[in-house]
């Protein structure tokens, strides 16, 4: 019987990629999502999965669940027998964060502590959550490795990563003492950008200007979706360890600048990308990039595309799906 | 009309005392408490309230309750027209909330988001937080002023105190944008000295052991309660500036070590106290006081009481109450 592993938000993104992963390492998942970011598709599952069940020609369990709703929750754990959970679900709009705070704290904060309850009353002790490079605050020191200090983050958003991981750690300390905890973090550094299709020939991009950069904007880690993914099913691997509490960054160890990033996809799209510096968001950074040496060396794991493959998949996924998901309703 | 004050936590030590300034200063405290600390007397009346209001000769308004319960929370502030909320409950135990970490993130975290959230429904938006001086960690200058970095907390207790202050400063901010707020914390340091009695004439103290200070004692702001709630009530007269979020210590600017508490609490009592040297507990820092001069400046507030005074109360309060507030049942 292949192990089942709970994927929170995986109808999300990088819930999604993971999913293919489960599937693809002989994996059962089980997803949940509430449908706060992931499109709904046909007989109300998201259309990424329901495009990942055509494409692997599989079915996959997934339940419509937001983790604030705890007796559902409740419902999941007692119905399957679970190895690991998988935790993306959660709000993660900076910009929004800063405007609806208790929001983020709500769904983010007790989403997470509904879910470790369950997990404990359960007693499934596997986690990988999903983390953000935004814990780490303003970079002391570049690369990124997982001893750089955490806190000092700037906006809600990434303070309610940051106390998620704290909670994770303290439950680890207490079930240790048990002698039974096996928790894993990740810490990603992948970053989208956000690209809105204004017509059938141009992007058009809004870069956050950022003096402290080379090329004045910022600096980050870009990572292909899939590396991730791969990434976060080393973690699940990583799980049978027993190997307590750990983070782990994920992330290429390169940074390129938002300028970089749109000369290589207008090289991969053979298109003109039109732009325009706007003031540095509150709360970004000017550069920041990860370590991924523990990663390799320890999940046997490493980023295996590069800029270039990346954004030659972006351009390909924008061309077949020049509306997104939603088929014509959403940008 | 009176100002209606809810007070979280008011059958607990300090927002019991607080309740009595109050009064005193004319506002009309609507005390809320889930006997979680606080002792049950006559009429599940906390025995502290009963005890208040025999002694002004008084009537205070009481509801039990978990702020856990939200629709008992909204029933009340539906009932009532709050000038402001003084929040003082959570638990409170350090070496509890490293065994039992979620109980403290559900309590104190979800508890708190609970009532921020229905104080944001129901307009009111003047807060006394009363914080901890744990959210400054290992302080890195004494004594301590309102400037000094927070985080870095060690155990469960104080990340959530640390993380509450992160909250309301973010709800603060999004609205300071709408013209809205005037949200003041307060941090602590007054620090009480558990003393078990174990017969009519010995008192016997477990010290932390703590390598760092002069005496091998951990040296603390040992401040009067009494000037603690008019701190506070001082803090709740400072909202009406509309002084957005403020940070006031609290504290007497002297620190005092445990051995110097303990003699004292000799002189006081006339007592000799055996005590033991204990390992030092984890997440203890060394020394921690407070500089208070933000408060006497902005808040016209200062300690008024000394180590001897306190001291001779606390000796006073505890013969008049052998077995505490319980009658025998409890220590």
């Amino acid at each position: 019987m292949p192990q089942k592993i709970l994927v929170t938000g995986g109808g999300g993104y990088i819930g999604s990629h993971c999913v293919v992963e489960l599937i693809e390492a002989g994996y059962h998942p089980v997803v949940i999502d509430n449908f706060s970011n992931a499109v709904r598709g046909e007989g109300d599952v998201p259309e990424s999965l329901r495009r990942i069940e055509k494409f692997l020609n599989t079915q996959i369990e997934f339940h419509e669940l937001d983790l604030l709703d705890k007796p559902g929750l409740e419902k999941i754990f007692k119905k399957h027998s679970f190895y690991a959970v998988m935790h993306f679900a959660g709000l993660k709009a900076v910009g929004e964060s800063v405007e609806q705070p208790l929001r983020y704290y709500r769904v983010n904060l007790t989403g997470t502590i509904n879910l470790l309850e369950v997990m404990q009353s359960h007693g499934v002790r596997n986690l990988v959550f999903s983390s953000s490079a935004t814990v780490y605050g303003d970079p002391q020191k570049l690369p990124i490795d997982e001893q750089h200090p955490v806190g000092g983050c700037t906006n809600p958003y990434g303070k309610t990563k940051y106390f998620i991981e704290e909670m994770i750690r303290d439950q680890c300390t207490a079930e240790k003492v048990a002698d039974l905890s096996i928790i894993t973090l990740l810490t990603l550094f992948g970053r989208l950008v956000k690209i809105h299709r204004e017509s059938q020939t141009t992007f058009y991009v809004v870069l956050s200007h950022c003096v402290f950069t080379p090329d004045g904007t910022g600096v980050r880690d870009y990572i292909h979706v899939v590396d991730l993914a791969k990434g976060h099913i080393a973690a699940v691997r990583k799980l049978k360890d027993n190997c307590g509490c750990k983070v782990y960054n994920l992330g290429t160890g390169t940074g390129y600048s938002v300028l970089q990033m749109v000369n290589a996809m207008e090289k991969a799209s053979g298109q003109k990308i039109a732009y325009q510096i706007a003031p540095r968001r509150s709360g970004d950074v000017a550069s920041c990039y990860a370590d991924p040496t523990l990663a390799e060396k320890e999940l046997a794991w490493k980023a295996e595309y590069g800029l270039e493959r990346m954004c030659e998949d972006l351009w390909r996924w924008q061309s077949q799906n020049p509306t997104g998901f939603s088929n014509g309703t959403q940008p």
